[in-house]
């Protein structure tokens, strides 16, 4: 009955490791290579709903199966949600520079192509992010 | 002897829960009550790491000790790192008035009242997060 007590042990020590990173606050400064950027988009309120369809599809499709996607928040001001600001996160450049070659990004550019009326990127720099863990 | 193979079943169950947990990428629409915000900071740049270490402290502080203050991401534009943009998510409104009355928030409020030259915060909604797992 050894092999239980073996197996019982190792399997607290992974659950007490799960446990700490799942019940852990995480804060975050900028990895090296990261590249961090905000978009200031601005759409034509009319066409607001598919836009919001079509962006919602390009976020998780990128974050689910590019490696180097890592992060997207996207909000709308209250007072105009035709006013979109998306904070992305990639691993690095290279990582960016596969993403816009993908099949899923280039569906949502041509999709987005006539509800779009101004686009504005701004490269930046993480200085800090905190957050409960699971959000 | 039963009482590890019974042990043992419980575990392998919790660590597959949280391997999945942990493993998963998030995504995430606006709850109920959330309160979303973004604050565009535009600080003196001969203060700017003062400033910086003020906030970095604020933000972890507040993630770490308020139930209610979720997320916190702040980013300095590259081209002018005195333009900062953070992004905040409370679970309700209560929970940011809880925040704004600790003595971590008027600590910071106090000492960078020299430092920040404009503020304005603009009420946002929440459209969709993705993130890997881990960020």
């Amino acid at each position: 009955m050894k092999v239980f007590k073996t197996a019982g042990r190792l399997l607290f020590v992974i659950t007490a490791f799960f446990l700490t990173l799942s019940f852990s606050n995480k804060t975050m400064a900028q990895q090296k290579n990261q590249m961090v950027r905000l978009a200031k988009i601005r759409v034509d309120p009319v066409q607001l709903n598919e836009y919001t369809v079509a962006l919602k599809k390009q976020m998780t499709t990128a974050v689910r199966v590019e490696p180097g996607v890592l992060t997207y928040y996207a909000v709308a001001d209250k007072n105009d949600p035709s006013h979109i600001t998306i904070l992305e996160i990639y691993a690095d450049t290279a990582a960016y520079k596969l993403h816009i070659e993908t099949p899923h990004f280039k569906h949502y550019k041509e999709t987005v192509k006539n509800m779009v009326k101004s686009l504005e990127l701004v490269d930046v720099t993480l200085i800090d992010a905190a957050s409960k863990p699971g959000m």
